[in-house]
């Protein structure tokens, strides 16, 4: 760790001088392979039309994508020797197919170029990264909303500001997320319909002299439409930073939950026991355990939103159409989507297993007045008291309940009528943490009854 | 600037003591009045509701409706006297009300709280930005498409790497910017309808026990239906990251251009000039022209992207439901939003002012053997070559012509057999940039009848 | 609301065409008046210059200073009338003074441009907050040291997980924070040192060919030299993205501290009370205390990173020497440097008038077999077990403590020799929160002695 | 790539269940192996002083020292079997270990934790990396300075927006970029003393009550001190914020030469040849070569600041201490640090290696008038015109000049007179692109003669 040592770790790593360097910053095959499949997809339907529209022969169509299978299959048994020297996956893809089917593997290349093609391998993989980001959205969703129907009616605190201030139900609760990830969920399936275009064809900037059909090969591939303007299409990496943003906006949501969930677990709150399997424990505290699941999730924000921060500068000021700035924006959406995928996973697994202490929610719903909002509508809705002026009564009975020692509903009907006669045993029927959230039933609000009705609602919605 | 004067700049500043510290960080009347005309309105709404469902007199409701519009125009007229004391635009209004109207201002705050009011008032300012923003992306495309439509036809060089690859048309080059503004205005849209929920009514977090109707407010604001769970309605900013989501890669496509219209006006380049309106000059130097107006647009996805950052990091983490953090959310969105419109406005004018140098365009597009792939296309096509060796032919043509100092469609035939016997006559058609641009017919390519048929399909879209 | 009301608003905002829109995106002087002070400490340098090495003469320079003085003092009186045509503060200034002074204004601009100029005026501003910035660290550190002070052996959980996990001293938890903030400081003297180069002089970009003294310019305005490369001096914005950097890590640090302040506020924790001062109450809830400053501060990172990330943003890329894109660089650090001083005055304030809530923290601390380590370290220690088999031991007594419902301390010696013999009375000597605390004596632990110690230490350096 | 596809992906990654979900997010060797040497280096040092202290016997820590060597072979010849059921390199360092010695394995972690020792080794790694940064500054700087020594009288066009302002030298924009790495090195070697303070013998978070010596472990690790707060030594991640924010700097320095870079080798610009190594070429355009490193390099900002901005909102809002989150520090900078190191290489390589084009340089300097500037000066310096009249006058001939299609040098005396009768046959000794560059004599200027002192300054630093 002296300097000498770092000088030859400096010198060490790039010792073998300036073709090692610019090897090690130009060649993409280290992090690239994982678009073989999509890479091979590709070629093959590029192949089929290349036979139907008359530009190969349908044998050398047949040679390249029967070979091409060969090499998938080699792939998949992790028998493919990737290799540096080949720069990249479409390179390393038709070297071995030259090998493997001969000749007609020239002529695969006709009619298209790296630049659209790495870019149609690319939206493949991130069209499939949304399709699991959907998955995982649902699967999510589903153990809340499991969660909601099982504790519709259990009251807790409802916090502004991490205060007490009102009750409400867990069912409530939990179905704020829902929400979030419903919307999530809605961010998801639009840029997905936004990306679905294939550049394939496009070749390197400029479309292509060759009379290829590109509509033949967006719907092999799925898409629903070749991008109109081929500058675009190999310039375009919109449908990257639409996954970024759409992720970083999940985590966010991941990250309050997860939030909430390590606070609740401490013991001074103790709202929910974690399962043993996404805590952590320790070998002398047995009572303890570390919400460490929680955490991470809490944390993966981070380089979610790093990575979209990352393309995003690498995306600026970038004249059209490639240049190869570019090539920096695989290895940020790999990570990004792995851990986003991870992040879902934990947490749905951390809901279905996490189990309410339904007394410690309802004793902590029920302290601080949390009713006093109640008893102040009532005075509002029964008496006619302007709002401002219920706050006022509102205000002497907390100091009175507070002065004796009890709770509102504590308070005898004497003791209310002392500070406004105005007041009747109706009173009663809002205070205490049940009557309060059973009588919020407004259109959205905490109410048993229509937390029940959004469960429906999304139990219809999930199938 | 000694430590004197800093240290009395440090107490001078914060000198009144807790009291003025607690005053600048809590209040935010300084910026969200400019939801003044959102907040008015949502009262207006939030109390013919009132009326209508029997929780107010119609009396009252109409004596607040009236008032409300009389502190509106007081605003309006900029006689409105704002009060820090008071904190934010919702006191501010109601306490003026309360002057105007007397006791019935009282009854408005029935139903409802700071918390989903702020949540409204915010919600009615993005979605009148996300209005604007389709508004600016229109008048954009529009201007663009008015420059593709004048030169389709124009031959310029497509630049990979900045180095030129194939000649393209301008036409075509500003078809790829329209392309990527049209994803724009599909995610504004998206975005639009994701977020038009209501959340008014929610109250401070749990819904309320009055009788509300959460529908008709919605409808009157023009909301598409009320949020569905009250606890999201007041702890969701989704709105706002979607909108800084979209305004960050409007803003990066901007500074794309940009950065080509600064490169173009070099001395070396010379491919546009911009008009005396976005530039400036040189007293000294009349023949000097800088691209101002380019380079600060190319400059604003700092801040704009700046402001996406921030308010992800600011809801990172944050508990439900309202958490006062949030009240960072305004400021972020107000300058992001003032400055992607200045931005979109300034390209606009500068794309409608601007004048193509179509000489130097065709001359760059014609140097460096640019139709080099052409030639090796047309031996592929018409020779049956296969790509890897037509390109073998093409490298040596390309030498020879270096060698003798000309291009490749000034080489004679005679000279071209003696590389390849194969090729005929016909290979003039495809060489020089007029030839090339005109066979790069696939769909989406750069060919002039391409770009016409995009043009006339955006005009029938622009209407 | 409606399409057309946008419409219109769009139009509206740009109805004046071009040059109002290029006015708009052009002009600077709505904020870069703020440098008016360093505008003209500046000019009055340079003018000092240019007579003492004979390039004006004395009585033009004499004239030039004091009419420069005047200008000063119409601005601070709020006198001036600034110029939106005039663009910024360096031609607002310069115009006014030809007012004032007449001809000689004219030769002020000698050997230097705007570029240099907005240069220095900047780094001058962006020192003095620096200044302002060491002086709110030491302000904070001094109350963290009062605090810590005072609760040198008040004893509180120490969490990992937000689990406790041993006890530790208050005063140990607010050291921890002093070291933060000791730390920023180290960040902020080492950045002033570091950008403390005059560019004046640089001129446009290239030196000038007057016979200039930059020495002395740079004596004047307190900097340690003048810059050594003048392109590099117009074209530097690396002490703006240093204080942005030093005031992140700070905003980081408050926000740490900010989260422990709103979590040890709850209902749950009660372990301070803060002051009336920095919180907010409710009309209805009189016990009911929002932590709104502990809140805002959280946020500040936000916005206080979001401008770093837009700097960054902006700079990236750009080739020397100055760019317009450079004029996006002052409202970021003005707005990061007004909410940095701001947080730090917030919770300097929050830390001298919050209350520890003892007896809650002890109570805390003592909870959850804390002291369980220490009992195996002493196991350790005096028994010679390793250390694995000691937490073996450890959890076993644990175990048996949790079946009698009882605390370590509260086993008697009996219970403990039947799990282990060697055991011996003087375990209970590191039993008890307050033994626990006391034994660790290790440099930096969290031992009432080892506290007092740093106090000392810090009192003396804050003198 | 059908939702059936995608699904079975999402159930397939994470078909193992919650454990294999838990064991994916949670165990970290996957990355932090790296720090094996860092981990081995400290507990060998924890050893020695646990022996020293007598808290462990002499023979058992020779035993441990001996072992761990043996590890660290086994490590280094890539015999180790990394374990994922062992989560973590201290983990499985430990394991090993035991295996290797046997029962004194099992003292080893006496007075320590997982906390500080992961704390320690990650310091110890990062420390490295900083000591690397600064050897591949001063290699670079190096390269720098032998270009500027090389060119200190070459004559290129200074650009502001990108337009030509004034003539430099080529000497004087490579000692730009020196002054800019200058300050990198400076930043580095702040950062690097500022966060040399040991954390191991923190323990978990509250010290010990084992009688260690942390400051011997300091100095067997070439820290210069302990850590002073063991809550903040084992929650503080500042060091690799420093570093990050460090190395965001130096790569935004570097995306704007690497920017210059791009630009000059356009066919437009051609000031520069990089040389094949560090560009790739086309198969059939043999002149032309993509500067693929240049982009790359470039790009790097992107992914080294978005570590950046992942690193600082994971630490947000943490509250103290050790909270799982931070286990996503590491990831974050490795990335940074290998990229960092890799573009400070490629862009020393590629400064080697590039050949300035002298002639473009000098004819690009001429064009535009661009000693206009000089004219004006002349005419103040000489005839005493203020500096406005100055430019008054040099617009007029300009103008001329444009008229004649000649540029100023070409001038006649005659012409020159009849705008002003002033001028003398002196004007010529600044006119003329050498004559301009050579006048600019003022500190830090571009003549020749301040370059060359700069760079004797720098050879002289560099040794």
């Amino acid at each position: 760790m002296s300097d000498k040592t770092s000088n030859q770790m400096w010198g060490g790593r790039f010792a073998a001088g300036p073709d090692a360097i610019m090897e090690a910053i130009n060649a993409s095959i280290g992090f690239d392979k994982r678009l073989a499949a999509q890479d091979i997809a590709g070629s093959r339907a590029h192949a089929a039309m290349l036979a139907a529209t008359g530009i190969i022969s349908d044998s050398d169509a047949e040679a390249i994508r029967e070979g091409l299978l060969t090499v998938l299959s080699e792939i998949e048994r992790g028998e493919f020797a990737f290799s540096t020297a080949l720069e990249d996956i479409h390179m390393n893809v038709e070297a071995r197919l030259k090998e493997v089917v001969g000749e007609p593997a020239g002529r695969l290349h006709t009619g298209r170029s790296r630049n659209d093609q790495v870019a149609t391998d690319f939206k493949l993989w991130v069209r499939d990264q949304f399709d699991a980001f959907e998955q995982g959205l649902l699967a999510l969703i589903r153990a809340l909303v499991g969660q909601a129907e099982a504790g519709a009616d259990w009251v807790m605190p409802g916090f502004t500001h991490l205060q007490t201030a009102q009750p409400v139900t867990w069912g409530h609760h939990m179905m704020a997320y829902v929400e979030m990830f419903a919307r999530d969920l809605s961010r998801v399936r639009d840029a997905r319909a936004r990306m679905n275009e294939s550049p394939l064809g496009a070749a390197a900037l400029a479309g292509t002299g060759f009379p290829i059909d590109r509509h033949m090969t967006a719907q092999a591939l799925g898409f629903d439409r070749p991008a109109a303007n081929s500058l675009d299409a190999v310039s375009d990496r919109d449908f990257a930073l639409d996954f970024l943003g759409a992720a970083s906006i999940c985590a966010m949501h991941l990250s309050r939950f997860a939030e909430e969930l390590v606070i609740w677990s401490s013991a001074q709150f103790r709202f929910v026991a974690l399962s043993d399997r996404f805590s952590t424990g320790s070998s002398i505290m047995p009572q303890k355990k570390n919400p460490d699941a929680a955490e991470l999730i809490r944390a993966k924000i981070g380089r979610i939103f790093g990575a979209n921060v990352a393309l995003m500068t690498v995306m600026k000021g970038l004249p059209l159409a490639y240049s190869k700035d570019m090539q920096e924006d695989k290895e940020q959406v790999f990570d990004a989507a792995d851990n986003l995928m991870l992040a879902l996973a934990a947490m749905d697994g951390m809901v279905r297993d996490m189990t309410a202490n339904v007394a410690n929610l309802e004793a902590a719903a029920s302290a601080g007045f949390s009713t006093a909002t109640d008893l102040a509508d009532w005075l509002v809705r029964e008496t006619g008291l302007p709002f401002r002026a219920a706050h006022h009564v509102t205000g002497a009975l907390v100091a009175m309940a507070e002065r004796k020692g009890c709770d509102l509903p504590d308070l005898s009907l004497e003791d209310m009528q002392s500070v406004s006669p105005a007041i009747t045993s109706g009173i009663f029927d809002v205070l205490g943490v049940h009557n309060s959230v059973a009588s919020r039933l407004s259109y959205g609000g905490t109410a048993p009854v229509r937390v029940r009705e959004q469960v429906a609602r999304w139990k219809e919605i999930l199938g």
